[in-house]
């Protein structure tokens, strides 16, 4: 547990809730015993301060984003959560009762998912810098990125644009359920969550992202009939709604591609309809993304997603 | 994988050794596959500019600290490291060079140790902040803390003290080839690595520690015969040098709990003494840590052990 601040130990030496395998931190390590023949899926996310919060929100938040986001990257492998570890750096300004209340909130949020936490680490930091590592259960094939055969359809769940403007993206809401449905029932040819926005994250599903080296994943291509895209509500009536829906980022849904043939099947399940699962276009073996309007002609967009500036 | 930057995503997505049961990471998750029946230990820990390491330390020193200190903790469970998760959140203006050349160093310094490099998550920060999350393979019983009987000898590796006056805790060596010997042959009741410094890691080990609840664990003490404690080459002649050895931290050396019955064939051990373990005193009955001079005198010490500010 490398160098810890005694007073919040207690938060994580005590997994709550108890889970049989994961067992209680307050060594160096945790003892995980996962159950025999499961598959483990492993993610790691952050959330810092003046980068996803401001200064200004409270610990709760803190805590509820970095879960939630986290737990979305296991949503999007269609995982069940088993166990959390994080770590929290803070300015010590922020003083003893700040890291307490956020220590408090995120055990509460996990405990909320039914997620054990099984240890972590408390450093300091001239601003709040928060890391989550969760551990999943696979529940069938996990579908990943990358493997796609260019004739697909495309689905998203829930509405897209608006998750920063209106502060949605502080409590985003994780799609577990819908994941794990998906996978268990529709073996999904990719899956991931949408974090930077439909135009930056689409493209890593189609292979076509500058991170793969050339060569390495087809290059496929997608029609998108933005009438179709779900955009939130307040957005509707607004000119930019569009270009929030596609570029704004941090909407954590779930975009899916799947077998031509389950595309009826998906539109009428009930449970899928419950999470607002819709087709929004196709894969195509033609490299590049395309926006098409009603009449089917290609429509031009200014929306780049979210990128970090790095010189 | 959340926000990522593509300039280190190629960086993340080879995992190198390759290693059955570790999957290519890349997508929001890594996929896991632990060797059947094998438990496992999982460890966190942070490395921040300011707190572990300088400004004008080199990437390479920044990952060397990082993955070494988190192998500590693997090593204090007598574990074999299996796979490595990390985050790093940079300033931007440190620039895309080094953080590239952070990225490579991480994944060489993996190398080294065996250690796949699963996955990640890249973010901006005022500092650097850099997490590790590892994954280990147990090899017996995990040792742990505080399940001692309040008879067990008490041993350490190497020497201790001056780690960080000499530069020394910026490349720690974990000891995990000793963990390893020591846990399959020998069953350490407790173990664990020393990074705070003898006189507050000690109490967390004998279970009287403010983290722990009041009636939790037995509250042993400990007889620490000065004399025998190995320090460090050049604190010999330095009448701080005891202070040092046992409260300047960073020592990543080892601290063993052993049955007494175990004493004797673990002095024997030639493998051990290759690792300079040590006998340095017992655990007791009576609470309170207590540092006898050559005549069995109790002495009086200063040194407190590594400790944030927290208001």
């Amino acid at each position: 547990m490398g160098v810890a601040e005694e007073a919040v130990w207690d938060i994580f030496r005590n997994p709550s809730p108890r889970r049989k395998g994961v067992g209680a931190p307050g060594d160096d390590c945790a003892l995980l015993q996962p159950p025999p023949g499961r598959s483990l899926l492993q993610t790691c996310d952050q959330v810092i301060e003046g980068v996803h919060l401001l200064p200004s929100d409270p610990p709760k938040v803190y805590a509820q984003k970095l879960l939630r986001r986290c737990l979305s990257d296991l949503a999007a492998a269609g995982a069940t959560p088993w166990a959390a570890q994080w770590t929290m750096a803070i300015p010590p300004e922020r003083g003893r009762r700040w890291m307490l209340a956020l220590a408090k909130a995120f055990r509460a949020e996990a405990e909320a998912f039914g997620l054990p936490v099984a240890g972590g680490d408390v450093s300091q930091a001239p601003v709040v810098v928060l890391t989550c590592t969760l551990l999943g259960l696979a529940n069938g094939k996990v579908p990943g990125r990358g493997k796609l055969r260019g004739n697909e359809t495309l689905f998203v769940s829930g509405s897209l644009g608006g998750a920063v403007s209106s502060g949605r993206h502080r409590c985003p809401e994780p799609r577990l359920a819908l994941g794990q449905r998906l996978v268990e029932h529709y073996a999904p040819r990719a899956m991931m969550d949408l974090s930077d926005g439909l135009v930056r994250d689409l493209p890593r599903m189609l292979g076509r992202s500058p991170e793969q080296k050339a060569g390495q994943v087809a290059a496929w291509g997608a029609d998108i009939r933005l009438p179709k895209l779900p955009i939130a509500n307040e957005l509707e009536a607004n000119p930019a709604g569009w270009a929030s829906a596609i570029g704004e980022g941090e909407d954590y849904e779930l975009l899916v591609a799947l077998a031509p043939r389950q595309t009826k099947a998906v539109a009428e399940d009930r449970v899928l309809q419950k999470f607002g699962l819709r087709e929004i276009g196709q894969v195509v073996p033609q490299a590049g993304i395309r926006f098409l309007d009603d009449g089917g002609r290609s429509l031009r967009l200014k929306a780049k997603g979210w990128e970090y500036g790095w010189r």
